[in-house]
């Protein structure tokens, strides 16, 4: 009988060596350590049954066909790494599939739909200004113009799809119908304390949070730190200081919000000068763009009047936003009862990082299952799933897939 | 009649001039515009009918004799700039005691007591990592073992002074007989916005104020800002924060207390990571020792509370500190008398930063003459006093002189 844990975690060692040389992993989009580990998958998927090909946007596509005319359900990840990043980011969620895939058969189920698991290029966007390639073609929302932008070589995304043997100019024609697609299951590394912290070894994404950061300058007074009288002092650290607390107030104030000032910087930042000028982010994430938005301009207003309270001038922008994107609820039910019938509580959360899954949310419905990882570190060499956990995975995709209502 | 306004700001301006080549005025210790600066306050003291010296530690002396065995009043500050500093930090202190007892001598004022106008070489303490070396010296309070400290060029202290003419182990035996010494009068611009945000062109200093100085290190964890729950977090940050709100706080609370936060610095210091470390320095002023050191016993427990609260680890250590210096209250009830004199309120006030007089008051009583700046601007070309306050400056210090009680 395989041991499936074991397998998985092998899989995982195996892919892990297909990098740049250095710390952890490095495996960047169009490369000779993306070449290798598209090899290695495309073995893995065939030993498993499923007929592969690579699309022009870089993807690895395993095909387990289905009766003739039936719907197909989409699962995958990324292959790529951020620089000296984890063995289980992204990976997992390629390498799992394929082994519940091969559980099934031999196991003798047969589905009553098809299957593909994608392994797409670049989800971190290390290589390239832009990521998301492989899901924005399937889903018909790439930007044709992003294949000019350039590495840190000088060489445009083009060229490096075209080094890599594929045709950009048929990204264009990649979008299935979505009448065919049943839905997009990821399977992800929570990258996220909360699995750990409840002793389950998955959950499921309720969706996938919005994101919205603002740049903040407070500007005073900067003046000598003895001769400067309190009551006469604009010092724009004692404001700044007021809205890094009530950011973390108001993020603690709702479990659905998460508020974070990340970046703060002080001028002239010397023992014996007042703080003249302040610059800080705020980064507010939640899975409910109406709460993120309230926050957003609540502590806008916030900013505003303690800087009139301190005399200082503030300046804030919302520089970045994106909205968040839900995953299907139907296919979260199914999920929730896969990791129920594996002897999971079928936890949900929401997905405070951005995944190929927002992207394909363009397409069709998107669930995600997360797997605890240790500490909740990812994007660092100790990056790490029990192979207990990864196997618990498996267990409940196959579950998932055996029982899905189509 | 001498428009002594007028002859102030000239002198001063002319001084000035004396720089090195750049924005403002940069002159340091035992360099040519040392030089030609002490040439020009040579000339000037002569006319004023002063008789001329240097002494071993660069300090130029211009002595006014008084009856046979009556004793001797020092005023003065020092001659040297920051880099880049104003025409009237120091300088002002030299220039104005001259020009009062010009002033005298036309007038036909003859003093019961001496008089020595002082012309100290370094209180900036920008060319050595030492400063205070003429006021140490004649305070017997100076360490042999600076003299082997490198400027910049690595020039010895000893080098320097003996390129300057000096011999520097003459420095031991310049303590004058402290029974001879009526006291040290010392004006200065008041490098703060008390006395003009007051209306008042002068002030009298009640006591230079001590100095302690905290490094804080606030240690937590770092971890992605869309990942980490806010529950699990130990944000550097937030808890940094609530210290800066404190530090504030507590010095608003007691008019004779100033607190600042002047130095923080953030890692990993990007937008969506949760701080993991934060360094920050405490710095307190006050006139008033044992408020000083009750206020930093205090912020030391709040800082371990707020630490322990937000599950951080706190290093922090007193790195600096250095009493205050009151000054005398029979000298400065004097010059507050000759202040009013002037038309003046007699307005006290602490000195938030150290002079030579901090360095004085081990020798003998120590008093000091606050002229009102614009908008408490020091240490940057900016800095500048009105003609009109200096006048008045030399018009007190006429009175202190001529109806001082010995």
């Amino acid at each position: 009988m395989t041991d499936w844990a074991a397998l998985a975690a092998e899989w995982l060692r195996d892919l892990a060596a297909m990098s740049e040389p250095g710390r952890g992993v490095t495996r960047l989009p169009f490369t000779q350590e993306h070449r290798a580990a598209l090899d290695r998958l495309t073995t893995r998927m065939e030993e498993a049954g499923l007929s592969v090909r690579l699309d022009a946007a870089g993807t690895l596509i395993g095909r387990l066909d289905g009766p003739e005319g039936a719907p197909t359900l989409l699962m995958g990840s990324h292959q790529d790494s951020v620089r000296e990043g984890g063995a289980f980011d992204g990976i997992t969620g390629v390498v799992l599939p394929v082994l519940a895939l091969r559980r099934l058969r031999e196991e003798g189920v047969e589905l009553p739909f098809a299957v593909e698991v994608l392994s797409f290029a670049d989800e971190e966007g290390v290589r390239f200004p832009t990521a998301l390639i492989g899901p924005r073609a399937l889903a018909d929302t790439f930007d044709p113009g992003v294949l000019e932008m350039e590495d840190g070589d000088g060489i445009t995304l083009r060229a490096a799809l075209e080094g890599f043997g594929l045709e950009p100019d048929a990204i264009a024609g990649l979008k299935p119908d979505p009448a065919g697609i049943l839905g997009y299951l990821e399977t992800h590394i929570e990258q996220g304390p909360v699995l750990e912290e409840a002793c389950e070894a998955l959950g499921v994404v309720t969706a996938i949070s919005g994101i919205e950061r603002h740049q903040l300058t407070l500007t005073g007074e900067t003046g000598h730190a003895g001769t400067l009288p309190m009551e006469l002092r604009r010092d724009a650290l004692v404001g700044a200081a007021q809205i890094v607390g009530e950011v973390n107030r108001l993020a603690r104030a709702s479990p659905d919000l998460r508020g974070t000032v990340g970046a703060l910087s002080v001028a002239p930042n010397v023992v014996n000068a007042v703080p003249g000028v302040v610059r800080m982010s705020i980064e507010l994430r939640s899975p409910d763009d109406a709460l993120r938005e309230r926050a957003g301009v609540a502590l806008q207003s916030f900013a505003h009047e303690v800087a009139a309270a301190h005399g200082l001038s503030c300046e804030i922008t919302r520089s970045y936003h994106q909205p968040a994107q839900p995953c299907d609820p139907a296919l979260s039910q199914q999920l929730t009862e896969a990791v129920r019938a594996t002897g999971g509580r079928g936890l949900t959360l929401p997905s405070g990082a951005t995944h190929d899954a927002s992207a394909m949310a363009d397409l069709c419905p998107i669930a995600m299952l997360f797997v605890r990882c240790h500490k909740g570190l990812s994007h660092v060499p100790e990056e790490y799933a029990q192979p207990k956990d990864l196997a618990r995975a498996i267990e409940a995709l196959c579950s998932f897939l055996a029982s899905a209502r189509v």
